[in-house]
């Protein structure tokens, strides 16, 4: 895709709801540096301290720990430079303002690029959409190269999105596109952070899963998982569901069934409006792998309309894993060709 | 858009779940012809007569009654040759066969662009999804005029969709995008035509109307409507209601009220996939105007992601009205470039 190739590295973050992960990519194709944070507790009550200088500070405190994060992988490559890509975990607009971020929420409407940049001594900073940024990378190099139209999906604490559309990232009118978490798919359902009830997120994520695991605990239907907190039914976790799913347990194994009926419903839902060749599930809870995308895979052919009649959609993990976040806005960074953080909407053509 | 005008008229059908609306459009704008015919009631049971003859047999009814619309446009214009678009409710796959329709099952697999030709002495014919050809029309003529980023929605017996990104139709990897009447909104609602539960046009559509309807009138909320009747609760239909909402009575309008939040909700989903500049209202339930599209536009605010910081999406009816897919399908079959009866999806380029 790239017509000149620069020599040296670009520093690619992605931050999560969580934690924050941050790669060194260099041209070669390799990942030369890793280094993780944790995603700052923000400390502010967007309710409680509402007005600009609560929104820039909770903002600096991400861009903190994205600067933070940069400045140790140069430190491992001995200050070597190269350009900065952050991908964060909300709307991102093309003027590189977090616009909401329902698990961010205090820094909903910071400038993070600028907060960014100027924790780097001025040095331009790309930002963009956590799940553009997944996207960026499965395409270039992962598990959505050498298709025309994918749907991405992160699973982290809530559900991200990303539309490619004749090989490029379809970022909408404002930037806005592939917020696909918030689809509601049931408006009974339980609140989300995001001010809703019911969104996809609620439970198909790892918000979800961690949902739908205390609910199996506390009706004792999980006891594997629960041993694996030392007893505590209240303790217990995704991941403790997750590991007691791999290695059979029925209980745990019918509450990924369960998370995985889920995604697959919204799935369909998506298929169905977007048509693509493909899906690609990324994020944290895509290493959980086929005990959950099974479940995935058969729910969405039995939901989505005529599946019967049309070609079969696979559903494939991310190839380059939790890496893909960070490796995107490093390619994003060093000004790969239909990179997300671009300030202009992809246009479409031809027909 | 054209590089060549050519002289002389297009002729283009849209068949509806109910009825079947063909225009004779003429290069200088304007629709110089115009017929009805109602959609026919297919005979045929896919589940008590599978097999390719009664596929074949259901979707040559479909196509005797595009044929016959043209044969009676072209009469109206003393045999004025032209070419001929048809649109079609469902799933219409680059090959031009009809692959899946929830209104029309029996007719699903049917190739119809061969079975229309072979009725007009087999002459091309070009096919397309209804809901493509709508927002083809819009997109050249009506609301959808200038814009780059456009969710089309089409309320009739279910909802169709198409999706406009870069100013031009998005057509998915199978030519199946914007099935969004078919995004399931509650897994436990309604029996859905389509096979699966509580699909958003179970709720959203004329169909949807026609069930809020029902409810109401037999829960004694509908008199007025009911009156339109005659007074008989079980004869109460959706022109009904929205004749009684346009007057004011306020039972009628708290249904009218009701299908609006529900379409809002359907809308708001989809404004976060695809983050539109504007959402265009076509097909016959567009019709009822602001009394259904105010509700839903405060509903959209209220439950789109972000709704208090995103640019508001405003939702306007087809300027071209119930003729919007008919001109649409007219201007794909004279070679209007970007149509969606192309045998090749639109790629994306730019970014």
């Amino acid at each position: 895709m790239r017509t000149t190739r620069r020599a040296g590295v670009a520093y690619g973050v992605d931050i999560g709801g969580t934690k924050v992960l941050g790669v060194a990519y260099a041209d070669d194709g390799t990942v030369v540096a890793e280094r993780r944070a944790s995603t700052p507790h923000l400390s502010i009550d967007p309710a409680r301290a509402p007005g600009e200088a609560s929104v820039a500070r909770a903002g600096g405190e991400l861009a903190d720990a994205a600067a933070g994060v940069v400045r140790a992988l140069r430190a491992d490559l001995s200050g070597e430079p190269g350009p900065v890509g952050v991908g964060f975990p909300g709307m991102v607009d093309f003027g590189g303002v977090l616009r909401f971020a329902p698990h961010l929420g205090a820094a909903a409407g910071a400038d993070v690029r600028t907060l960014v940049s100027r924790r780097l001594d001025g040095e331009p900073v790309q930002v963009a959409n956590d799940a553009n940024c997944t996207a960026f990378g499965e395409l270039a190099l992962g598990a959505a190269r050498g298709f025309e139209d994918v749907l991405v999906v992160t699973l982290g604490t809530g559900i991200g999105g990303a539309l490619v559309m004749g090989g490029r990232i379809v970022t909408g009118a404002h930037g806005f596109s592939g917020e696909i978490g918030h689809m509601v798919v049931d408006p009974n359902g339980p609140p989300c952070p995001c001010g809703k009830r019911g969104c996809w997120e609620r439970y198909a994520s790892g918000g979800g899963l961690a949902r739908l695991a205390r609910e199996a605990a506390l009706a004792g239907t999980l006891e594997a998982a629960v041993a694996l907190t030392g007893g505590d039914p209240e303790a217990v976790r995704g991941e403790h569901v997750t590991s007691a799913a791999a290695s059979g347990d029925p209980g745990a194994r019918r509450v990924v069934e369960e998370l995985g009926w889920w995604l697959g419903l919204g799935l369909a839902n998506l298929v169905a409006v977007l048509d693509p060749e493909v899906v690609v599930i990324g994020g944290g809870l895509a290493r959980v792998g086929d005990v959950l995308l099974d479940p995935a895979r058969a729910a969405l052919a039995a939901l989505v309309e005529g599946g019967s009649v049309r070609p079969p959609v696979p559903v494939r993990p991310a190839a380059l894993g939790e890496h893909a976040g960070a490796i995107g806005a490093a390619l994003a960074a060093r000004g790969d060709e239909g990179a997300p953080s671009s300030t202009v909407p992809p246009r479409t053509s031809g027909g």
